[in-house]
């Protein structure tokens, strides 16, 4: 006979009269009245079982059992006694009384209750196998599978084909540091494991694979943040023969599908915005559309006032001015105190900020009288006045401002703008909508200008195409070269991002030229992907998406690794195994590699 | 408007008199009657496409047309005409008259024609690219994908749960080679990748999961075979709950779905055998049952013969005979020759045998007479006697002997039967039945001695449960103790493995013992599950299937590179991407590592 008929989680008033058998863990007992309450918990929920003094045999073993003892039970299903139901429970109606009930595998005290709360991150990580019992985690891991299963039903069901590729692939010094594996075969070399199978996905495509997707992991050596992994998993797809706009249709369709086949949310349309508009706007290009508030551009008629933070900004080379209006931020009662202010000057000084200039709008029809500000003595009626126009500034507005190079008012003031929204001011006053907000964001250029290297950088990657027309600009006029590149962006987070590709050898080549990138150094690079252009590569583009991202977007999780099972720490450790961890001298030789740290080798 | 509206190998006559939007890429192209023939090619077949020089423009572009350009075609499809009907094509019955013609992408002459035969593998796999671009690959790697994804619906319909473990792991040298990857952060230490997820699932089982599922790449840093790769695809799997028996029955059904519904095999019953009677019975652990040839032991009657080899075989410690009986190997006509007597008897030294000795039956009437053979005269009637009446022997057959230490004989005579069943010879005399024939093997030996090391060591792995009675042998009687491990085999390939595992940390203390791992030891290597034991793990176990090999088999490639995209050589190595590769010494310096070899250090 089966070991169990029916999992805890599900035995429902359906079942009444039968009898079952469960296996799971012992949640809790309590001793009521003579009688034994067992709550047992599995993968699917709780059930409450009762032992009673009638059957000895099974009321002595009943009184053995501790917290998370695993056991099996057989007895029959009867309904709750009237006032005892508990409607938060699939199995809230009914009860099962117990008839056998054997001990599988006992267990000693665990060092912290299955359903406490507030435990340390360490203790969790250390003790993941008992902090994965508990049903936060389970219904995280079990939702994470739920995606992944509803992504490959959908690509499925378009004629994507899941092709593997390597994780022993080649180094390529690009992009974020490479993880590297010595070969023992091959002395003094090493492979990397990838940071996405980017070229190998255009192989495919050069392959006439036509449509390719795989959910794989990849890796990046970088210092990590609270949303970052040494190793992720990338829902990671390209086709061919498609446009961007039918590109984005589809995987628009993917993620709506998803969402509303895993946690029967609609996300409804999606936005498109340039990428230009996004940083005009909002100074980002994952704008969290849930925050109601916009940046309103001033650069220009700043130039000549006498406030020289505002003047200097306007009139240095990719300057930028911009004032932020905080509709409610000075009203009398519950406005932004002089305190947060002083705080929110030090929260953009994170981002390079030097200052925080603001006015209080509190009276429009006093004019000048009716601003509070430290810096309003210094700007002239002219752009005083374009200001409040252009904001729209009301009275009881908190007006904050923005002069720098651009890319600091864009983080720093884009910043300002997430944390006001999100402040409890914010969402008293209106200003953040709990919602579901997803957009594009499209035509973003081609390359960036990186200023210490004296060289562009694509924005991308070097393989992503521009658009029609563009192409000769690459050389001629590379800052002005917008790629056909573009990324899903849901409540300020990336979830996905793509392009369509460069399928001609003759323009990737103009993508090295802007790069100054030497054939020589494309060819010892990227030469399989210039060769494999040569014999007629169709066109093609795809995106990839952040399946960890994805999923702790949806749980509302705190960090992304309360969405996977065995996570890193910070410091890129698993606290459960102790891996990394030193290794023996024999390993290390015949990898032909040694410490660098004498102490250590020594040890090993 | 699309770029395409039906793949080239999917128009058919349901289409006729329709336009069509196709993309693909010239497979062929000819000349004919004035008229210009292309067969395009997508992933789906072929499909003709023809032009006529009444549309002048068109015309044009398709005299520029070779092999490999990426196209696109407008035109209509209509019906062949009469006589050229190509019946091997699903759009054999149609043709498409193009009225508009587009090169997407001109190539040059390929290395060599996608329908090549009979290329070199390092061609091939210098130029994958090209080389998947084969329909014979596209085969492959798309039967590899359905076969994938049947086996996630069969298991996601018995509510197994995809959890995805770490890439980056803690390094166990036991069992295999590990592949390291330095730490930047931990100076001194190292991750391994894993060679299988399997304490990872445990866990999972012990945190609750109840049902798991991944198919997930494994890696081993070992000198590779012909059906081997530095990293492979498991299918790994693990269930809470079950017995032994009701998960080989059900992961039969896993399998026996997964063939009917990819290649429509109907695999039919699995004929369950212990691990003792198919080394008893083939000498192997994984007999290919389509071969009909059987051990015949006749250790026992040949203890005191006069010829030596057998004498002393049939004394010593683990020393086995038997006897192979070939049906009509020494029929006159067609039966098997001295020169292939040789042959044989080089084939089993690989094997360590030390000859291959032999008995002709040309005629049982005449007794010894009747039997041709350098050693009958060194064998008393008895056991002679005891060869023919338990052999089955007739008229023509001939009988090879193994006499040697059991591992040795079952090696050598257990490779000769397969040589012999899949030879010519035993395809024409019945040897060989052309059919699917999956089998489990079961009741494995927890423990294997090894005499070098003096030692006894798990046989499957150190968490494989011992049967029910079989606990306290461990310690006791280590080479009586059977596990409750079990093998899937096909064809003589294990296609996958398992076996229910330890739940309780007190047996499990006792594995450790009968292996001499000392306390200290377990705790370091295995702490993390020892510890988990102890919190109420539930009865547990799983298996895992090769993909690679399932597949393999499925499309009878000659090796397992044919159905990976990007496979390495037998020398790890990638010959598209040139990985591994030498890196740059700053990499080095920041994972704390350096080259041994002084020479290549100072290129780096």
């Amino acid at each position: 006979m089966a070991m169990r008929s029916h999992y805890c989680g599900l035995v429902t008033e359906a079942l009444l009269g039968e009898t079952v058998s469960l296996c799971g863990w012992v949640n809790r007992r309590r001793d009521h009245g003579g009688v034994i309450f067992v709550d047992v918990r599995d993968r699917e929920g709780y059930v409450q079982v009762v032992c009673d003094p009638d059957r000895a045999e099974t009321f002595k073993v009943a009184e053995s059992l501790r917290n998370e003892f695993c056991v099996q039970i057989k007895g029959v299903v009867r309904a709750r006694p009237e006032g005892t139901v508990n409607d938060n429970l699939k199995s809230g109606k009914i009860e099962v009384l117990c008839h056998e009930l054997i001990v599988l595998n006992p267990s000693i005290t665990p060092p912290f209750q299955i359903d406490e709360e507030n435990l340390s991150e360490t203790t969790r990580l250390t003790h993941r196998v008992l902090d994965l019992r508990r049903p936060y985690m389970q219904n995280n891991l079990m939702l994470r599978y739920k995606v992944s299963m509803e992504v490959r039903k959908f690509l499925d069901a378009n004629g994507f084909v899941d092709v593997e590729t390597p994780m022993l692939t080649k180094s390529t010094p690009e992009g974020a540091r490479d993880y590297l594996v010595p070969s023992r075969v091959h002395d003094g070399q090493f492979f990397a494991l990838p940071q996405s199978p980017q070229l190998f996905k255009q192989l495919l495509m050069v392959a006439g694979f036509d449509r390719y997707y795989q959910i794989v992991k990849c890796f990046r050596d970088e210092d990590l943040r609270a949303d970052r992994q040494p190793e992720f998993t990338q829902i990671d797809i390209e086709t061919s023969f498609l446009s961007e706009e039918e590109i984005r249709a589809m995987f628009q369709g993917m993620i709506t599908t998803v969402f509303k086949n895993t946690i029967n949310v609609d996300l409804g349309e999606f936005p498109v915005m340039t990428y230009q508009e996004a940083m005009h706007r909002y100074g980002s290009d994952k704008p969290d559309l849930r925050v109601k508030l916009e940046f309103t551009e001033v650069t220009d008629v700043m130039a000549d006032v006498d406030f020289k933070v505002f003047s200097g900004a306007a009139t240095m080379k990719n300057g930028r001015v911009v004032a932020l209006r905080v509709p409610g931020g000075s009203s009398e009662v519950g406005g932004i105190s002089r305190g947060e202010i002083d705080a929110y000057t030090e929260f953009v000084k994170i981002y390079g900020a030097k200052g925080l200039a603001y006015i209080r709008v509190n009276d429009l029809s006093k004019g000048r009288d009716g601003l509070q500000s430290p810096i309003v003595k210094n700007i002239h009626d002219k752009a005083l006045q374009a200001v409040l126009e252009r904001s729209g500034a009301q009275n009881g507005d908190l007006i904050f401002f923005g002069a720098d190079k651009a890319k600091i008012v864009n983080d720093a003031i884009g910043a300002l703008r997430i944390k006001i929204g999100h402040s409890e001011f914010g969402k008293k006053n209106g200003l953040f909508e709990k919602a579901w907000r997803p957009m594009w964001v499209v035509d973003f250029p081609m390359f960036e200008y990186d200023e210490e290297a004296e060289r562009y950088t694509a924005t991308h990657h070097p393989f992503t195409a521009p658009k029609d027309g563009h192409e000769d600009w690459m050389v001629t006029a590379p800052e002005k070269c917008i790629s056909k590149g573009y990324d899903m962006v849901l409540n300020g987070w990336e979830m996905g991002g793509g392009s369509v590709r460069i399928h001609r050898a003759d323009v990737q080549q103009k993508v090295f030229d802007a790069l100054k990138i030497t054939p020589e150094e494309a060819q010892l690079k990227f030469g399989f992907l210039l060769d494999a252009l040569q014999y007629g590569a169709p066109p093609h583009g795809g995106l990839a998406f952040g399946l960890d991202r994805i999923v702790t977007l949806m749980t509302g999780a705190e960090s992304i690794r309360d969405v996977i099972a065995f996570p890193k720490t910070q410091r890129a450790q698993c606290l459960l195994t102790q891996a990394p961890s030193p290794v023996d001298e024999k390993q290390l030789r015949e990898l032909h590699i040694r410490l660098r740290n004498v102490d250590l080798a020594q040890k090993a």
